[in-house]
């Protein structure tokens, strides 16, 4: 089958590999009807040095079930299934507290004994703990918001609750990703009252206020800071949603916090410590996040998404064959897509 | 009158400075029946550069009103009352919010401005959201334990909250200093199955135990993160009270908390940055916490101590005169006391 392999920083390439297969009996195989190019996959497609083997690449699926091994239960050949960027087996002590990422029998998709997204065929671990049957069937008009359900939305709405995101509290959101979009749908969501988006770019800022956002923080560093402030009473925000990852980011995030604050990090951290962590201490306030146990929110989310309520699927703006995911990396690197749908 | 200043690391002096007294109508005069050295005094007594001028220290206290001013609505002279480390007006929205350390027109004690309470009196501003009256005569015998509640017993509190302890919760203590204790006690009052102290001072693990602790782990660093994983069935813990305030504290909290768990800080950070930034991400650890709002906790602790049901004057194990607190600060700092109060 082919599918999506990356040598390194900026050399991404669809090959044939062998096709995807049951391994194990707790295993589905899916074919994949749409995935994406993840704003996550654009650390190493900056940074990767070269590797003879490559990496296989994606991890955000919606497909349609294949075949399943013999022990699972809740699954049949034909289901239309989304599938989180993390397999868990939705029995484990973690999965039953709801932080289905670090399930005990969980693990990530794209790494040598599990394959990639980015292809036409996927191995699903844990099929039954991990892969979420929906209720339409594969190409219906509301996929690319399901699509979401796979990581971008659950990971804004983790943003948000990690934040402590709820009615009457000020919000801020920094970064104008497709998370951060799916951070201010979230914040929207659940009741937030101001919702500042930190970002600079038109298209996505124009998004962003048709999701909710009510101000918009166009500076950066220390004058975003002070931006925040003036808009927010001098005091800072309740919550921040950090989509970034970035020292700079993070330090913005804890400088916009009010005091007694919550900052919910989703942005990979590419650094090994935290910044700000006296202010951050003199302040009371709380950092929290990471990856989004995106499984545990489909229940919640899914409804708004059939009812029209939510449309996070607007923050994919670009579709391409599985052929051209070169093509997608090399958009989104320069902004030039949101984030990217594949259509294999 | 007499109070302490400090000159330098090691330089504690007790000298005449002028007689506090009333300058705001908001403000009390209290005379200190007994104050105490902190844990956090300790880091200017290591490290302070001389300052000709000297610091005035101490911010914790119980004692007995002389004056008020001509606003003050809610205390006479006479009462018996105790003093939070920080002083606050109790009406502004981070006082409703119980963040009292936030406080608008709040502020610290022993800057030039208002004294310290190491001393004969102290001017309290803001007495009226500040001051706590109590309702037992100055030389009650739950005086020590009384006299917590101004700083060490609230902020033992704060990390447990902070750290969303809570019945059927396991939980360790980094550091075994008098706030650490006071850890034990408030984790053990909030419902904690499993309270683990780390340290390895043998009086204060004994101390430890009879407050609540079920495990010890002496070790340090790496063996410590291995040891606290071993006691809960490889996980770590939900929940981490880090009292001390060092990077190799923070780290190894980080390193023993489970995945979804909380760490509560309350130990002064010394160091610009946090560590463990990654591992606290992938493993969706919350760090909160920082300067305790005690002011807000006196409600509900006072009436534990008053039934003897929390006795964290324990923590107390020395007493000296106000002339020769200069040698409570060395005792402190050999480790021979734990806590030290001052009779002025």
């Amino acid at each position: 089958m082919r599918a999506t392999l990356m040598y390194g920083s900026g050399d991404v390439r669809i090959e044939d590999v062998p096709d995807a297969e049951l391994v194990e009996p707790t295993d589905a195989l899916i074919t994949v009807t749409r995935a994406c190019i993840c704003g996550s996959d654009l650390w190493p497609y900056k940074t990767m040095e070269h590797d003879d083997a490559g990496r296989r690449m994606g991890h955000e699926a919606v497909g349609v079930v294949e075949a399943v091994g013999a022990d699972v239960r809740t699954l049949k050949a034909g289901d239309v299934v989304v599938m989180p960027f993390a397999f868990s087996d939705g029995t484990c002590v973690f999965c039953h507290e709801g932080l289905h990422t670090s399930c005990i029998n969980g693990g990530f998709f794209g790494t040598p004994d599990v394959g990639g997204a980015q292809a036409e065929a996927v191995r699903v671990p844990q099929a039954d703990g991990t892969l979420f049957v929906l209720p339409v069937g594969k190409d219906d008009a509301l996929m690319p918001s399901l699509l979401t359900l796979s990581d971008v939305m659950g990971t804004g709405h983790h943003a948000a609750v990690a934040a402590e995101v709820g009615p009457g509290k000020t919000v801020a959101v920094v970064g104008d990703g497709a998370v951060g979009l799916c951070g201010v749908i979230a914040a929207q969501r659940l009741g937030a009252e101001q919702i500042i988006i930190l970002g600079r770019h038109a298209d996505r800022i124009a998004l962003a206020k048709e999701f909710g956002a009510t101000d918009v923080v166009s500076e950066r560093g220390e004058e975003a800071v002070e931006r925040v402030r003036e808009l927010t009473d001098g005091f800072g925000v309740h919550s921040v949603l950090e989509c970034v990852g970035l020292e700079q980011s993070m330090q913005t995030a804890i400088g916009i916090a009010r005091p007694g604050g919550a900052v919910g990090r989703v942005g990979v951290p590419q650094d090994e410590t935290l910044p700000a962590s006296q202010p951050a201490f003199y302040d009371n306030i709380t950092v929290s996040g990471g990856p989004a146990p995106v499984r545990a929110y489909i229940e919640e989310l899914l409804p708004d998404i059939l009812d029209g309520r939510i449309e996070p699927g607007r923050v994919l703006d670009r579709v391409v064959p599985l052929e051209e995911v070169p093509d997608g990396y090399r958009a989104m690197d320069e902004r030039e897509a949101i984030k990217v749908i594949v259509e294999p």
